[in-house]
């Protein structure tokens, strides 16, 4: 049976005993755990990582492992690219959402070259090859994509685009292999690893320090003792519908939830229970992927009254949220003949017919507007023009190869993925601040259970939650193994 | 100098000396804490009401006044309208959002016409006169008005229409009336008021029960001891940037914060110290009016791209959550020279020109875009439809009689009022709740503070907020009153 966590923290003094003892406690052994682990021991520390699950890996074991890095590596110079922190910061300020946390985009940009080498350190291998193809999940082992808005309106003229999605060298999903790298190295580290150790509560002291953590191992109920801090790095909140329901409901709309059984929100709910603020929490990434084929960014995108309403080349994420936003949650892709594929996940068709009058009548669109829409956009697209929503001229082509098809990309009718993007405020060293702005003595915390680098699905780009988890994870690691013990 | 508040709970074995004593503590002479007050006053308890003001009001004292009731009220049926609770339920129900609780919803309902009587018996007069205009702020005294979506798209097929805006009989704003009355009812239910007190943190037990408030009074700090529970009812968090940027950032786009100074989140923060929960935080009421005059409910609402979005008869409430959401914050609203006129909130004219061209040349609208939507638009008007958003038939005009003119209706040009749906986490009957969805023992919570009846700007409907704060302000004064005393 497992036991609930929960948020209410344990008196220090209703401790009985102390079954484990360590100087930093990281809970949660995905990439931000992970990355605060080695660097916690790296820097000294005697370690522990409690994991719930059989074995370490987290969300991003299931990932594509697309990291995002830039300012210069060697993968990006090998296939031509120039990027320099600059250009960097100028790309991630954006991305970053509005209210990105300045410091971090700062600190990321800073220290991506020695991140990008801090994960070949640990043995995870990267292609000097270029991948020239829109996709969400690179099947081969070329490294380097474009995997956000570089390349898209209004980021394209704000920002020098530059590809900085890189997948480490394996085919198909490769985010299990970077795992097994930062599992590697935590266990070189010499930090501990109790797994199927799952974490129910944080203890206390009478001044508001967090001392230590109460697991449950197997069936054993155990008290474990942090002597410098408790590190949280338990993932998002996506798994936990209540708290979805509660602080980001619009996200309940998508029906494919991304992350693993773990991000229960459980981290969040502990680290508020200890005076942390959650923040951001209405935030989410949503992903309904009507490319690859990347022919597909050919075809035009309307909503039920059959108006377009975003650029079709956006990253994913910015066109998933504004299906949901701006239409209602109710889309259509429309292409014709020869830019139709089958997408990977599964578009159903709405409609196959052989003139824009019959589609539209098909999809019971208001008579006239989808052919208003389809003619206006062949006329200027022959143009290489897109005067409404600037889709790049590489995708810009009249639809003319009847039959027309209908994909459809409503949130009832396909896959639209979903993972959270709030939690708990901490500072970009990784001390967890409470609702005046004050840290919360002894807690620290990474990743998706924080509000971290990336703060909005629409401006996101691919790469950036392991990129953010792994980064902001090694320096709560280090600032973790560098408090004062408190006994 | 205002010393601030922080959510960091005193410990009750830190207070030298109680400054005062009562059983029930009520934060904020609002309605909510009004309400409060009163009923917990006439179950029996000893309460003391602590206001940082001047003197009581809120932001119910700046507002209208108009409160929703329904279920067949005298001023309604004297109007010729039959209501029933089933039919508010059918309405309220939208009205609430989609992350409504059910349980408030059925309640207020239920509640409504003895909630009417309350008022009433409080020396709140109201006239039985309907006010067949749609406008924001009605300068008489007539009472009765479709303050909602009640009339409007898609709800006029989900509910029977009915109106229930009910604004007190008093020309001009008369929440000022409306709040003398229940200044006057905590009065004369004997509750102690002490104006200029400003709660600054509340003091808990070691066993988590909140025991008491400290506050500043004038210049001295004082402790009160609450021996059966305190109320908060302290009002949104709109003038709190920072809170804000945290939970409902896209609510910085507006420029017109309404509220009083108190809507600082100060409860909300004072709670969440003392193990609440803060949900639903990233909503918020965005109010952009561009009628009265209700004519131009007749004219055209487009985005930068000239493309339509909301039928423009809907709330306010909808049309503004529209522009921000749909419209990225960049809108017009086109009508011609017998619709126009000055609005209330002095839009600015972004153009004026002879033909539809002109002003589609002059908004920088790509070419063609404007004009098609108003020839469509026309069309549909002339025949009394608007197959595309479903305006109802009295507003659908053609647009006919040049010159036409452009409001300009964007965040940077045009006033945006704002305010926060989103608060502590709590029970119909006032009890706050932790993240785990236990009560915060002795703590209560009412009004703008919580997260209460109204959850969504788009489907809102004016006077929700006044019903919502007063009717749960008497539960949770009711059941607070009720509480075993704790020493």
């Amino acid at each position: 049976m497992a036991e609930a966590s929960t948020s209410r923290p344990l008196a220090a003094s209703s401790v009985p005993r102390w079954d484990l003892e360590h100087e930093v406690v990281v809970v949660g052994h995905g990439v931000a755990g992970g990355a605060a682990a080695i660097e916690a021991a790296r820097a000294g520390a005697d370690v522990v990582v409690l994991e719930r699950m059989t074995r370490g890996g987290g969300a991003t074991a299931l990932s594509t492992g697309i990291t995002y890095f830039g300012g210069g590596t060697e993968i990006q110079t090998a296939c031509g690219f120039r990027d320099s922190p600059e250009d960097m910061h100028a790309y991630l300020r954006l991305a970053a959402g509005e209210q990105a946390d300045p410091e971090r985009v700062r600190l990321y940009c800073e220290g991506s070259l020695e991140h990008f080498r801090w994960f070949r350190e640990l043995g995870v291998e990267f292609n000097p090859t270029f991948l020239d193809d829109k996709v969400t999940h690179p099947f081969g082992t070329e490294c380097l994509t474009f995997s956000g808005n570089e390349d898209a309106w209004p980021e394209r003229e704000l920002a020098r685009p530059v590809p900085r999605g890189h997948k480490p060298a394996r085919e198909g999903e490769a985010g299990g292999y970077l795992m097994e790298a930062v599992l590697r190295g935590t266990a070189e580290s010499g930090a501990r690893v109790v797994n199927e150790c799952r974490a129910l509560r944080l203890v206390q002291a009478a001044d508001g320090r967090v001392v230590g953590v109460v697991a449950r191992r197997e069936r054993e109920r155990i008290a474990v003792k942090a002597r410098r801090a408790v590190v949280l790095a338990t993932g998002g909140f996506i798994m936990n519908r209540e708290m979805v329901a509660k602080h980001a409901p619009h996200l309940l709309q998508c029906n494919y939830r991304v992350g693993t059984p773990g991000d229960d929100g459980s981290g969040i709910r502990m680290g508020m229970g200890a005076g942390g603020d959650a923040i951001n929490m209405g935030e989410g990434l949503v992903l309904n992927a009507y490319y690859p084929p990347s022919s597909h960014l050919k075809g035009v995108l309307v909503d039920r009254n059959g108006q377009r309403f975003v650029n079709e080349d956006a990253y994913l994420g910015r066109t998933s949220d504004a299906i949901l936003r701006k239409a209602d949650g109710r889309a259509f892709l429309v292409v014709d003949d020869e830019l139709y594929g089958q997408t990977q996940a599964f578009h159903k068709l709405a409609a196959v017919e052989e003139s824009f009058e019959a589609l539209e009548k098909a999809l019971a669109i208001p008579a006239g507007a989808l052919v208003r829409t389809l003619e206006v956009y062949n006329e200027s697209a022959a143009r290489g023009e897109d005067p409404l929503f600037h889709k790049a001229p590489r995708y810009l082509r009249p639809l003319s190869a009847p039959p027309f098809a209908a994909l459809d990309c409503s949130t009832s009718n396909s896959i639209f993925g979903v993972f959270t993007l709030g939690g708990l405020s901490v500072r970009a060293t990784g001390e967890v601040l409470g609702p005046d702005g004050d840290p919360v003595p002894g807690l620290y915390a990474a990743g998706r259970c924080t509000a971290g680098l990336p703060r909005e699905g629409r401006s996101y780009a691919s790469g950036l939650s392991i990129g953010d988890a792994s980064f902001f994870g090694r320096l709560a690691g280090r600032r973790a193994a560098q408090l004062a013990p408190w006994d």
